[in-house]
């Protein structure tokens, strides 16, 4: 491992919608990195940072970051050479890509690339080794992407990934309660979330809970990751929450698995940016609790100050074997935060030099 | 079938409570019944229906309500032949065979008699004919008990039903979302339900949804009814919605069913009510939407006025085979509403002369 | 008085919105009118209604509606002699004035119009008489136009007018707690209204409440009306509600007003609509509340229809004198409703034929 | 000003309760205070604190806590000489004078003595000399009770303070839009705060509001406080917010003062515990906000750590002269935060020792 000698300068791309708000803010005072550019769209660009960005977190901007200008999303005009990117996916697959060519070393929070059989999509506790496919990327591209992946299948990945170490995944049944703020802002019409919940998210929220765990959870082979073996099946809501995915999956793995078994790896798991020491990287990981009623977005989505994952509800399933709901916080671990460990993660491998 | 050739006197038991306030307002100027009593707690009793009742319903009570003076919940002191019970399950298991003892007719939504050998738990679209087991209770008690079905089980069975009838049931995973008002007043403390949800309901909720259905879609064997041989295992959550329960169900099915074959039997269920002419009885009993984010709380609980189920979300389940989602309105179908539809089925059937 | 001899047909101008769809259900089985053409924006032209509205009210849109084409908004292309106007103030002025232009009656929700010296601005029960008004814009343009009033002004001028015939109204301070629906769909972000509350609402939310109710509570003066010498100071708020503005009042009277003399004078307040027997009408007008914790927006939004307006917390003032909160149905009276009463009252005038 | 050499010692009186979470929560690392003991009711009493408490704060209890025995609130039981008190006014009466005549020093947030003679109420930054009054009572009684004042009586204290040094208060007219904590845990029903507001709350909210801010703002003359004289209407609601109250007050003052001269005085507002440099004192006391839509609970209310209250639509008002918004946050410096920002206070003048 390699703490930075310095700090590492970082620009961020969308940095006026709320992931990048988020981003801006985990960024002030940030051990490792420095915050040394912010970017946006054409209609931002030229203004300073206060006035373009609707600042919707409790609080204000943090004080550098409001000060400084709002440059456009192209690599002439950014001169950082790593980048996190909260672009809104209309925009961050050629704008990313246009990034990588210039030799840059992009994280990214968008959905674009996620897919690209290149581009490691890394929930850095579980495949950190997927990281290895940036060299693929540096002798196709110049520069590369590493995906965060979606703020549902963070949490949902997390706690599947100690079960599938204990007992092998194969199929699961996947239920969220997803919070307002990730769909953005304005994102979702009050309207829809007052005295009412909706049983669809769009951009293909439910696709990609069914797709993105496999990746995840799949083996680095060669220039490509080989997708777990898993069959997910999801059915989504939106609720009236500010912050906090709950998911609640019933799960059918391979060898017998009993509840104090899963309990035991779920509370024991760790990973790359817990032995990297990586400022963001909660300890523990998951954690979980035994109370009836949790986890709760209300009471629980801050735990490991919003990088941690809440798993209870723990129980045997009669269908499918075994049940747990898992809480993680979506504009922090889920967005924000992820982006930020998986470039710590970088950081420590020492593949930001 | 048989319309009533006069009004039939009811009395409602647990008068003053959400479910009962409901019942209050569906029997004003019910066509077939006649509100004839009201009856709580001994702290209501004595004092006329508007004082004691804190009236939680748009608008006010019905005036001849209002009028009415609370009378405890003693045979005694309770004339009517046929009873409707609202009470709460602290006290409703003894009241109510207090009641039958006394060669009443009770129809509750209580859930204390509901697992009981020789109790029909009736969804009148569904097992109508189990309400032969009344004739044991009358031999055996005098009077007798008929369960209407948990708040959240009435919307999934109903669903199910048509399934079943089509292909066999087998197996189902099922995830609540469900309204406040289904605790009671004062029920869920707003802080449990401002910017949260809650994956917990107290009172065996996810028991009873895991059981009910059971008895509810099973065939009558003699005295008793023979279970379905279902495995339902269930997730339940707390939202902050008024009214409206919302399910999510992955559905195994013995025999092949696609989901063109589903929403035909869905579009097409019909049961005993209908035919007989109840007057709460919906027509269609499953309104089947297409549109990608429906059903919602807000906008669909209200079809056919409140006793109808919204299906939607109907499409296939790589884990099980099918997925739909169902919404049934609470206090109306899955409560108030239901069990006065099940007092109809009896009058329709002259049970209750 | 004259009950039309035959339906009135009438076009909606804005019928996709939120208002628009309000004002179509209220058409639906509307004894005096009969609904003969929606219109909209060019986006929707030529697509028909049911595909062309993203219809948010429950239920859904009434059938003969549904198939409706939506038409432009444009004199040469919507026949009706009677145009409802659901329109957006964006466009409103423009298309009202040339509808106008073409010989037409205008009754519109919009604002645009409403301080034009020459158009009146109603609030039937309070001043049918401004109606006069018509001729004079008759005579200069053709046809005219009428102004609802906005969605908080109803129920607040509604309270006011009484007290103003009791013993003149001087003075008032006034705080709006008013619902999403005001801000149609998609309004206002749901981020902003769980666990929150805004102090502030667009479209000069705030100048409105401070001088509409001059020119209502004002007196007809020839070709002009001479606005009401009263002063309001106001401040507004969105609340996470969905129907139902609730306005605090303290006001300040020319002459003594004790508090049963002005809850006396609210509870038998009527007016032209009343007296000339419009479907719509409601009567009461106000409905007083006695209980300390009324009025509420869910309990007591649907009075009269949501036609009534609700009327609480009536108590002397130690600073004003007098102390009221009032509470109406924002897109019933305060919208779709309260413009359908204007037309009503134009028709029962004889002034539509 | 007496920075405390070592900790002193407190035991929290009602700690399971919302407020007392609060409490032991700032408590959690004081650099002046120690949590000591914990006390509550009978039925909590003798069990560990974790186990009593129905903790519902984001985390759980501070470990310290957890772990501590409660006691019951009797002064022969509980050692410390210094006592806060977050008792409900149901109990808090009797048990303060108990621990006042037990020679303790009790700061307490309940209501039951704040009007008492000798009882200052007081909000640091504004009347610290009341404090004096504290000697009254140790000659009456052996200890002293000082109160911390109201919620919504706080911030808006708070922000009529610098107008009153400025220009004199005369008369105000206040409305509030209070945040569910406010009521405790379980509190307000959560049928009564979705898709609603309640312009109601009990335990005489409304009269607080009008008198407590009279003593706050009067002043001492010799053994009682000659309350300010000023009059004060308010209006109270209950709104889904978990916390922070909204306060609108429209101000008439006894010489003339423009916005710029309110606001001048309003940022610069500073006081005793900014002086003695109490860790609790927020600096600036009130951060006034110029966007036209805040102050807003949730993006305001952790302003100076929860302990500073927020300013906004600050403008000339046409009926009293000024009009401004106050937002507090209501657990933290409305109740728990301000009660230990007194005892600070007590502390630093040397009045604990």
């Amino acid at each position: 491992m390699a703490v930075p000698s310095r700090k590492i300068p970082v620009a961020v791309l969308g940095a006026t919608g709320l992931v990048g708000q988020r981003m801006i803010s985990l960024l002030d005072g940030h051990p490792w990195f420095e915050l040394a550019e912010v970017a946006a769209s054409e209609r931002s660009a030229g203004r300073p940072y206060a006035e373009a960005a609707d600042w919707k977190l409790p609080g204000g901007a943090p004080r550098a970051a409001a000060r400084m200008i709002v440059k456009p999303c192209d690599p002439r005009r950014v001169e950082a050479a790593v980048v996190l990117s909260a672009l809104d996916s209309s925009v961050a697959g050629e704008v990313e890509t246009a990034f990588r060519a210039a030799g840059r070393a992009v994280v990214t929070n968008a959905k674009n690339h996620r897919a690209d059989d290149d581009v490691p999509l890394v929930v850095p506790e579980i495949n950190a080794d997927h990281l290895a496919l940036i060299d693929v990327q540096r002798r196709r591209h110049g520069g590369f992407i590493v995906a965060n992946a979606n703020c549902s299948v963070i949490p949902l990945a997390i706690a599947l990934a100690p079960l599938q170490r204990a007992a092998g995944v194969k199929r699961a049944i996947v239920t969220t309660l997803q919070a307002a703020s990730g769909a953005g802002y304005p994102g979702v019409p009050s309207l829809d979330l007052i005295d009412n919940v909706v049983p669809y998210i769009g951009g293909q929220e439910r696709e990609k809970i069914e797709s993105e765990p496999l990746k995840i959870l799949g083996a680095l082979a060669g220039d490509r990751v080989a997708p777990a073996p898993i069959t997910i099946s999801a059915q989504v809501h939106r609720v009236p929450v500010i912050d906090g995915h709950l998911v609640s999956a019933h799960v059918e793995t391979e060898r017998p698995l009993d509840v104090a078994a899963a309990r035991a790896a779920l509370a024991s798991f760790r990973g790359a940016p817990q032995e990297l020491g990586c400022p963001s990287a909660p300890d523990p990981v998951c954690v979980v609790l035994d109370a009836i009623d949790r986890p709760q977005p209300r009471l629980d989505r801050e735990a490991g100050r919003g990088m941690a994952v809440t798993v209870g509800q723990l129980r045997a399933c009669p269908v499918l074997g075994l049940h747990f709901s898992v809480l993680g916080h979506n504009t922090l671990r889920g967005a924000a935060g992820g982006t930020i460990l998986v470039a710590e993660t970088l950081a420590a491998q020492g593949r930001l030099a």
